[in-house]
């Protein structure tokens, strides 16, 4: 179990960072840039979580194989460009399983501190979708998730459901399956289904 | 004393999540945008504080009644927009008293850790203002208070008379009192008369 | 060295806080925006290192002389404005050496706590560019560093060649020398030969 997640893991980080890339390259950045943006896109998002929790020093400070992946996948994306900008759809549901792996990793390293149900799941969705947030802010852009689909609340669901599952003692195991299955469902649904939340208008 | 400024710590949060959903509006965005923007700009100022002096996990990771004062201000903004946008000048009267409050408590935090009086004084100006500046970053505005109107600098002022008043050996309530109503005071003068800084041209 | 290290420290805040300065003054923000943006630009990259290496409270909280540096240096930036401009060429030269020195002290600090290779050289390269970046971001321009010139580069050529050297029993003061002088002619010639990265488009 541990080990599939661990590989979720570092597929997410590739793949978020993936993202931060192809951002960078609708921007005209250069390498310089898009490393940073595949960096901060993957990364972001646990980096903020750690800091408001408190944990130092942050994890990829401690576990520099993200580094290496994030540098593997900009890499990738820059030999590669037309190839990997093919893979959209591939991407898209990688980046949907990353979501579901990053929220319940997220929510899981918030309950070890002891944090209240609500702050744990804050958490959880933080570590899914700061990363973007940044890598948008970074190029100018109000953030796609405040905006469009149902992306945050998927994480927000997710989280909340594994807590409840866990009040009814459901296995740890049975519980990851469920809620990242849970969070992708309604991401991958609400983009079939172009389901969003209403606006503030 | 410590009553009172607690009620007018959570007013001055609730107002500033009215102001964080309202921007959120007014740029178009989802549900979890006016969420997300009504979060930070409520606890973005005490949050970098927090970080910035070392004070881990931050506030609202141990205090999780702000989060529900926030979700509240979030639900009453989107339901009833329309009476609240009325109320703007209620809204600007408390959102002058929040930044009041926030100064002098950011500061006392600051004290607390017994930093530098230059420093306490730029803590208790984040507590208040940068919460302001990250919301308007989100949406892509250059911050408002970088070129418009006395906000910051009656926070710096106010924050400043408190260690002055201190060092007199002002009682405690006393100079807490007179420092929020110097804050209050620079702010609603310079608006009334739109006095401004000088610009940077 | 030391000493020398130190001096050049303090130049390299002095110029960095011009340069916020100068960024306000283009954006005609008022004197606390122009206050704001060169005590971001100054210690925004120390300031973010420090959070991310879990360094509590961050170093101009505890060494405030950097503040009182930055206010001098929007201060002189505002009265003599003109006179600062015509200085381009000066400015741009403690720049960089500003960004030298800042990369190695920053690498330094990063060592001093055991993180990998990898880590060090990312720590002391946000040392030196981070303010800037988050300077850019404040006044609504992508990070010029994403786009033009070596900047970045520079800082991990330079910091990777540090901890080379070091490999290489090369005497500390003989090793801070070289990799500062590495930094500064990478950069200077990328600028006179208008070097860039490749684009990601």
């Amino acid at each position: 179990m541990n080990q599939i997640l661990f590989s979720l893991d570092l597929i997410g980080t590739f793949v978020f960072a993936i993202s931060g890339v192809i951002s960078a390259s609708k921007n005209k950045l250069d390498l310089f840039g898009a490393l940073f943006l595949g960096f901060i896109t993957a990364v972001g998002g646990g980096t903020v979580r750690d800091l408001l929790l408190g944990v130092a020093p942050v994890s990829w400070v401690r576990d520099t194989y993200y580094l290496f992946i994030i540098i593997l996948a900009v890499a990738v994306t820059y030999l590669f460009k037309r190839h990997v900008l093919k893979l959209r759809k591939t991407l898209f549901f990688f980046d949907t399983v990353g979501i579901g792996v990053f929220t319940i990793l997220g929510l899981q390293k918030a309950l070890i501190l002891d944090v209240s149900p609500i702050v744990a799941v804050i958490m959880g969705t933080f570590s899914a979708v700061l990363g973007g947030v940044i890598r948008d802010i970074l190029v100018n852009d109000i953030p796609l998730i405040f905006r469009n689909e149902i992306y945050a609340t998927a994480c927000i669901i997710g989280a909340s459901v594994f807590l409840l599952l866990e009040r009814f003692n459901v296995s740890f195991e049975v519980n990851v399956v469920t809620t990242i299955m849970i969070i992708i469902t309604i991401r991958l649904i609400s983009v079939k289904y172009k389901i969003g939340l209403p606006k503030i208008e």
